[in-house]
């Protein structure tokens, strides 16, 4: 009997996850992974931290080269190999070897497809300038940062005050350019209620980038050198030596579509909490895929390399044998600006409003560490509850060093479906150096079960 | 009718807290609060912190004064009274006024006991010498604090590796005195495992503290100013300026005892959820008090300004014709020596062995940012988890700055109840400046998976 062949697209957090757990439970599966890119298991989160020099070689966002799949756990990590379609009924796959230009197929027994996320590029004139980057692959952010280092830019605008944007405006700053963040929302931070996406925009504001809100994109101007020297909105005009375009991303499902999977969510592919499509065999993972979202209990899309990790894990243990579930996502991400950390969980008041949900809230503004002890911050909690139960839906949080990753405590509650009333009870650490004696987000909840 | 009286002995985080949970609630009730020392309402965990000069005036421990209560909220907040008696038949305390020497009694209709807890004093010879001091009362702070000033000590000993004794090492390194800390015990902070608590000592003796463990104190020595000169243990005799005795403290539950209330684990007076001893209309709340082991499912005693505050607002309510109740700690507590945070949750090793639970345990090693981050610092994460069902009981962490409030998240799954499996689909923060893509405690959870 011929070795069951396990065929992956896409070889980063999820595609690679998958294949290495797979190959940990099972050492005679065939393992074949196709990359389009020259890198596999990187960082994409780090892209702007490496764009702002902080990390100073691309190397180090590469948890793991194709080398190492293939001559440490026998993973045909095939880099520079892009998958043009999918054959359900041969249960095949078409590739071309992006350097010859060759053509091939490759047959399986099982299809993971982890193909990731693509930024959105507008159909607008000038996108596609020289000196306009969209952040996604490790190979953008590499261009992206040849290009800051040649040109040294003194004017970049961004586009998109989301994740991506905010940390590329925050890595420009750094790299000593005067930065516009031109956003088309009347807010930065979409997955931010307005007032905790307000204090974001001030602190931008304060240390120096300016924030233009309610603009949205019109084009992209030439210079005489031919590369993007102005963006142009729907009120200004912007001089510009380097265009970061960071509007959104979307699922990179054109694969899966075309073959005839079903798409859910935002365009992502629909899998089972097996990480299986509807087709037996067929797995889907990571940014490309759909989640499930465990307050709202309705399908969601999230593109974060946590849940792409957690994916893959599920999907490599099932596709070599095991049975894991995964049994979905509460709506967790962080990022900063400068120290400012800004930290979300569960729903915003936009997506309780989506859906219908009756809720009260509450917001604070407390400190980080007991108010006597040096290098406290102002710290604001938001939190979200049922209005009939008391269940907790929603925390955000914004604040100074030691701020963010206080989100933890109130995604587990998520998971755990407490109630704000059994927040007030929880155990959580105190000491003067790392909190008030009751916790910012207990203090939250105390105003809130007040309200309930 | 006449109004209600409710008496509380005791005006620190317990007494301070439930006086104005039920002020709040009650405009009617007469309150009247006993304290012995000057103050109410002070942070005593913020005493280590004001000894090391990080807080300069004793008053920012203090939240919130006696004539603020007596003013604003009409609360009789008598400091400088001490109760020396309970009559429950009478319902009355008999009380001295420190100030003037005068005896007289107070009737109730409700008593809430909340004297805290105090300083184990071993009755060695040389204990009560000046210069040496426990830590306790804001007062013995104030004491302790304008001792190292006026002598600015260039020998200092600590007596005792718990919390309190390594916070005031810290604190006596950073006013530049040499620091032995003796203790009797083969490590430090017994509430951690060996193997964290091993690292604790290694940061300590590598910042300059003299560590002497399984030493055990046999006496402090005078000098001709009739001072305490040495620290005398079973090995060795160590030149002392100042001696911090902090071998651990006890409930102060005397008042309660005589008057025949009963006391559980560890001599703490034992309450119910609802705060209530077994006697009608008495209460009993914070370090003096029981608590319950949520983890465990035992009575447990933790001294603790987060539990005390918990109890003084359930306690309030109660005691104003409310119903709350408490349903428990899961023993978490943090601290930090210099910039190594630690922290612990849930039960030991040594709990679990004294539980006769069986157990399965995991210790990793990782970073708490994303390996390429600047900043980033080594954490070390500690699990255990019933063998049988793989059920969370306790989390020790270990590590650099951002390390600590990470067991926040481990508490809440403790609360939960959670698996070790469920641990491996929280939904946790990740960004490369907070955390590696899976959180430590995350990949903890992974490795004692694997492991049951």
């Amino acid at each position: 009997m011929a070795k069951e062949k396990l065929v992956v697209i896409g070889g980063d957090a999820a595609g690679m996850s998958a294949a290495s757990q797979a190959r940990r439970r099972s050492k005679d599966m065939e393992i074949v992974v196709f990359e389009r890119s020259p890198h596999t298991s990187y960082a994409a989160c780090g892209i702007p931290y490496f764009a702002a020099d902080l990390v100073k070689e691309p190397a180090k966002l590469v948890a793991r080269a194709p080398e190492v799949f293939r001559n440490k756990m026998n993973i045909d990590a095939r880099v520079r190999h892009e998958v043009t379609s999918i054959d359900l009924e041969k249960g095949s796959v078409d590739f071309v070897d992006l350097e010859s230009g060759n053509e091939s197929s490759e047959s399986y027994d099982k299809l993971l497809i982890a193909t990731g996320a693509s930024p959105i590029v507008p159909n607008l004139p000038g996108v596609d300038l020289p000196g306009v980057h969209s952040i996604s692959t490790l190979q953008s952010g590499i261009a992206c940062r040849e290009e800051i280092d040649r040109i040294k830019p003194r004017n970049a605008v961004v586009v998109g005050g989301g994740y991506i944007g905010i940390e590329m405006a925050e890595a420009l700053l750094m790299r000593g350019a005067r930065v516009t963040l031109v956003e088309m929302a009347p807010q930065v931070m979409l997955t931010l209620d307005p007032d905790p996406a307000a204090r974001v925009a001030d602190r931008m504001r304060k240390d120096g980038i300016e924030l233009l809100l309610n603009e949205p994109l019109k084009a992209i101007e030439a210079g005489a050198n031919g590369r993007a020297a102005a963006v142009i909105t729907g009120q200004n005009t912007i001089p510009a030596d380097i265009v970061i375009l960071a509007i959104g991303i979307r699922p990179e499902s054109r694969l899966a579509e075309q073959c005839g999977l079903p798409l859910g969510d935002r365009g992502a592919i629909e899998i089972n909490a097996r990480m299986e499509t509807p087709r037996e065999n067929v797995w889907a993972a990571g940014d490309c895929a759909q989640c499930h979202h465990l307050v709202s209990n309705r399908p969601f899309w999230i593109a974060l390399g946590t849940v792409a990790n957690k994916h893959g894990r599920i999907a490599g243990i099932n596709i070599s044998g095991g049975n894991e579930e995964f049994p979905g996502v509460v709506g967790t991400a962080i990022t900063k600006f400068n120290d400012l950390e800004i930290s979300r969980t569960g729903l915003s008041k936009r997506e309780l409003e989506e859906l219908t949900i009756d809720y009260v809230s509450a917001t604070i503004d407390s400190s980080t560490r007991a108010h006597y002890y040096p290098g406290h911050a102002p710290i604001n909690v938001t939190l979200h509850a049922e209005r009939s139960s008391g269940k907790l839906l929603g925390v955000q949080i914004v604040g100074g060093p030691g701020s963010g990753k206080r989100i933890d405590a109130a995604a587990v509650a998520l998971h755990a479906r407490l109630t704000v009333a059994d927040m007030l009870h929880l155990d959580l650490a105190y000491a003067p150096p790392f909190s008030p004696v009751w916790d910012p987000v207990q203090i939250a909840a105390r105003v809130l079960e007040a309200k309930i």
